[in-house]
């Protein structure tokens, strides 16, 4: 199996493999220049310069009229000798540059080889790695720009502040508690404000995921209910309200209708459980099965009564029952009529109430969009906090505390980071990042 | 409705809208520049330097860390002012800045735009021009090394050197037939050799196109007969031995199976009719129409015969049958046994050749992939034909003849071509192109 490499010469397509006016094929490693040169009319001369030229292949067929651009070691995405191929978005043409490139020596990169490359040259630490693909990603605007942050440094920047704070705290002990003493002195001051305020910070970035989850891996809200009780005209007034649709997925053989649109910021896949008959006996096992698989991940499930049925709505955390036909029932809860559309827009607003709860961000504190991230944080606070409890034992023990903490920072950021952990990060990027 | 202008700032997504390492979003027109820079931090000052910066958004926010290529006036694909924006490949950040662009006053450009200001600014003729589609649609290197061609003159060349040729003809003529007298001199040279080098020529061309259509449409290959046959055998030995299949397309709400694969540098489309029982007085309206509709598109039927059956395959020219279970009741006809393996590679050859036939093109034939272009050509050979059928007429009429030659070929090339012409023939160009 290929392995992550900072010494072999890479390429990959950086776009996607479909055809288009143009495509993206990027090649970085040591020599890289002089291994595509002879296949190249133009001449490679300055780094960050567009030079026009044919790619010739083996057989001195041409294969394609591009632009490409040269980066002397230090001056692109990976910091090593680079470049990259514009060329016409065909698909044979990509193939036959591929095949190029292969037989020029270039090995195909790996899944965010280019940025495990970045970050092994020391161009971005492991926060700014990740958040290049947490861009690429990301659903929403909101998204991409909190992970645009990240790629600037926002997690690096306050790991590297605490870290500082969390130094200059063993300093101050180190002091007071000297390390040839047995007993702790009476008048020595722990800094507990110092402490408090780090674990507050590290657990106020952590917290920022769970709503940063919502954004970029979007909401999942089903509607549900019996047939006839009104959850196709909900499901039309809140697409027509919300017309950031990016695009309807076609239901040919599933059980419901699924739809991607975008409300208060929030991506959302809204799922019409249309044609599905719960409470009809003669309903297939396997729409069952599926509804409730859709139900068990819902973020929020709509479920819309008939106040004239004797159905009721199943009592959860993530249930909004909503009844129909207020035109001839009215109901104490939140009722709406899809004959005079009356009450609709009181219910799109408690569905963007549920969805949008928990997902504000507070002014000046940088988000995180990675579970990883968010262990480390939480290990680093803890730690903290277990070096406060632990006083009593002295500098030794304290200052084990601080270094785990450090430590765990030193992870955040991908100073000290197993070659696993980072094989498995960077496995889950995109082909050419 | 929008029109294509050369007078407007337009922008577009020149790659896949699809989350990918990269997309590429270019930008032409006047000014198109200053337009620009209030957005980027980085300084557009050389064309053809690739500046790095970030793109801020009308609320001051950063949208993207970018790659900015200025192309000056002249330099670009078009010879437009022009840059081209190199961001992460992520939804929302395309979204945003083409919105940023929109608001900044580019319009976003027609399919086929950035092209056709190319060729109204004379950086390519109209068979060129032609020839960027062509090599983005193209499905084999074949056929995007043909395309490739067209794009750097191939058939241009061809054009004028016709054109210079008649212009000759002409004044030749005009020397021998003096405009002023009413008959025809006895001992005048009626240019016959050269017209007809001509003539053959264009039309060698021209009978390039339907070769080249294999080529870039592909074939369909349809796989039919009785069920058990032993169509899938054949269909699966098929695939086995042409490996570079290109992707299955998955099948699941159709009654047949398709794969795309290359046969002798042809794409092929072939289609196993598997699931399909013809015979079977069950089967659905619906079935039997697909099965019909797609023989009636396929370039090569195989039908295969179980020689043990009282079945006989349709006889047609699109029709190769051919007997399987030749291990058990041997058949004059091309056969196989799908048990033994013995006679497939006979078939596949068969297949082959009968795919490949015709789609051969000699060498020093530049070939062609526009039935405009056919046409243009034949009409300039045709022209050329009608000049010496009434040579008797004298000079008067002889010229009208060529002039309409050389009309025809300057609408092949563009330099004579009505606005709704060239409107239909970019509208049909991909995105960005």
């Amino acid at each position: 199996m290929a392995q992550y490499t900072t010494d072999e010469p890479v390429y990959a397509l950086a776009t996607p493999f479909s055809p288009s006016a143009l495509a993206v094929i990027r090649a970085s490693g040591d020599n890289v220049l002089s291994l595509f040169q002879p296949y190249f009319t133009g001449h490679l001369d300055k780094s960050g310069q567009v030079v026009h030229g044919f790619i010739r292949g083996l057989d001195g067929r041409m294969i394609d009229e591009v632009i490409v651009i040269k980066y002397a070691k230090g001056h692109g995405y990976t910091s090593e000798e680079a470049f990259e191929i514009m060329c016409h978005g065909s698909l044979p043409v990509i193939r036959s540059i591929s095949q190029l490139l292969e037989t020029a020596g270039l090995r195909k990169a790996l899944r965010g080889e280019f940025t495990y490359r970045a970050f092994m040259h020391g161009r971005m630490d492991l926060t700014e790695a990740e958040a290049v693909e947490e861009i690429v990603k990301a659903k929403t605007a909101k998204g991409s720009g909190e992970a645009l942050s990240r790629l600037t440094g926002s997690i690096h920047n306050e790991a590297e502040k605490a870290k500082d704070q969390i130094l200059n705290i063993l300093a101050s002990l180190e002091v007071q508690l000297d390390y040839g003493e047995d007993e702790i002195p009476e008048d020595w001051i722990f800094p507990d404000d110092e402490i408090a305020s780090i674990v507050h910070r590290l657990k106020e970035i952590a917290s920022t995921y769970s709503a940063v989850r919502r954004w970029t891996e979007g909401a999942v809200v089903v509607i549900a209910g019996r047939t006839n009780a009104g959850k196709s005209s909900l499901y039309n007034a809140l697409l027509k309200e919300n017309r950031a649709i990016v695009s309807p997925v076609e239901g040919t053989t599933r059980d419901y209708i699924e739809t991607e649109a975008e409300i208060e910021g929030i991506p959302v896949r809204l799922f019409d459980t249309a044609g599905l008959r719960n409470t009809d006996e003669s309903v297939e096992a396997e729409g069952i099965r599926r509804t409730e698989a859709l139900m068990d991940k819902a973020d929020l499930i709509i479920y819309v009564v008939d106040p004239l049925s004797d159905d009721t709505a199943p009592e959860s955390d993530n249930i909004l029952p909503v009844y129909s036909r207020l035109d001839i029932a009215a109901h104490n809860g939140l009722s709406f009529s899809s004959v005079t559309g009356e009450g609709l827009n009181a219910v799109i607003d408690a569905i963007e109430t549920r969805l949008s709860n928990g997902v504000e961000l507070k002014e000046g504190v940088p988000s995180i969009d990675s579970e990883r991230q968010r262990d480390k944080l939480i290990e680093a606070a803890e730690a903290l906090e277990e070096a406060g409890k632990n006083r009593a034992f002295g500098y030794d023990v304290i200052a084990l505390y601080l270094q785990s903490a450090l430590s765990a920072l030193g992870e955040l950021t991908g100073e000290v980071t197993g070659e696993d952990v980072l094989e498995r990060l960077f496995s889950s990027f995109c082909l050419g990042k």
